[in-house]
C-alpha cells in the first residue's frame, strides 16, 4: 500500500465519520443506515464496509475523539496531589469536553443506538475512575451520590437543546458551577 | 360484560403490567416480547393483544403510576403561592417519586424502549413544567440551567445500579440534598 492511498483511506475515514455525525444528528442512529452514509459520500456500501463492519462501530468511532480528551483530562487530575486540586482540574476539563462536543452529547442522550455503543467503556472505565475522583478514595455515599449527580448533571445538562443557543463560555461556566455546589469546592477567584 | 368478567379483565392487566416490568428489567424492553409476556402469565398472544397492540404501549401503562404520582407533585407544587415553599415541595415530593419507583427509573434510564414510549409526554409536560416550578417565572439562564441539572441528577442517580443497595430513607435523604444545593435552597430543621 502506497502513503497515498494509505492517506486516501485515512481522509475517507474521517469524512465518513464527519457525515455520520451529521446523518446520527438528523435521522439519530436508528433511523441511519449503512447505505444512507454511503450515499451521502457518494461511495458504494462496500467502501464503508472497508473501515467499519458495523453502524454501531461507526458510533463508537465518532465518540472517540471527545472520550480521549476526557481519558486525558482524567489522567492528568488523577496525577495531582492535592484532593482539591484533582477535583478543580477534573472538573473544569470535564465541562470543557462536554460543551467542546455538546452535539455529541446531545446525541448521546437521547440515542439508544449511541448510548448502547458506549455503555461498556464509558460506565466502566471513564464513569468509575471519574467518580472516583470526584467522591474522594473513601468516599461516603453522601459523597458518592453528590459526585454521580455531578457527572450526569452536567453531561445532559450540556448536550441539552434548550441550551444549545447559549454560547460556548456561558454554558462553561455554569456548569462548572453546579459542579462546584454539589462537589463543594469554593467559587475561585477571577 | 358482568361485573365479574371486567374485574377478572383488570386482574389480567394488572398481572401482564407486573410481569412486563420483570421481565424488561431482565432483558431489557427490546428484548422482551409480546410472546415472552403472554408464556411468562401463561395466556395467549390473543390474550396480550386484547389490552395492549404494542410493547411500547406496555411500556409506556408500566411508567403510568409513577408519572401520576409526579404529576400530582406537580400540581400541588404550583398551587402553593411561595416560591420557597413550591420549590421544597416539589424537591421532596420528585426525590420521593424517583426513590418510591426506582426499578421503573433505573429501567427508563438504560432502556432506549421505555425512553422511547415516554419521551413526549415526560420531556414536553413534566419536564417543562418542572423545569418552570423549580427555575421560576423569569428564569434567567443559571437557573434554568440549575434546575435541569437537579432533575436530569436526581432522576439518573436514584436509578443508578451503584446505589440500589442504599435504604429508601437514605438515598431520599441524600437526593434532597443534591437538589438544596443546585437550588439554593436552605436545609430544613430537623
Amino acid at each position: 500500500m502506497t502513503a497515498a492511498t494509505a492517506s486516501g483511506r485515512e481522509d475517507t475515514r474521517t469524512r465518513l465519520l464527519a457525515t455520520a455525525l451529521q446523518l446520527f444528528t438528523e435521522h439519530g442512529v436508528e433511523g441511519t443506515s449503512l447505505q444512507m452514509i454511503a450515499d451521502a459520500l457518494g461511495v458504494t456500501k462496500a467502501a464503508v464496509y472497508y473501515h467499519f463492519k458495523t453502524k454501531d462501530e461507526i458510533a463508537g468511532a465518532v465518540a472517540e475523539p471527545g472520550l480521549r480528551e476526557l481519558e486525558l483530562v482524567v489522567e492528568e487530575a488523577s496525577r495531582l496531589r492535592r484532593r482539591g486540586a484533582q477535583i478543580d482540574h477534573l472538573l473544569t476539563g470535564f465541562v470543557d469536553v462536554v460543551v467542546r462536543h455538546r452535539a455529541l452529547v446531545a446525541l448521546f442522550a437521547r440515542d439508544p443506538g449511541v448510548t448502547r455503543a458506549l455503555a461498556d467503556s464509558w460506565s466502566d472505565i471513564y464513569g468509575g475512575r471519574m467518580l472516583e475522583l470526584f467522591a474522594g478514595p473513601e468516599a461516603d455515599e453522601s459523597r458518592a451520590i453528590a459526585a454521580h449527580a455531578a457527572i450526569v448533571g452536567i453531561a445532559l445538562t450540556g448536550g441539552a437543546p434548550q441550551f444549545a443557543a447559549l454560547p460556548d463560555d456561558t454554558l462553561r461556566a455554569h456548569l462548572v458551577e453546579v459542579g462546584r455546589r454539589l462537589l463543594g469546592r469554593p467559587r475561585r477567584a477571577t
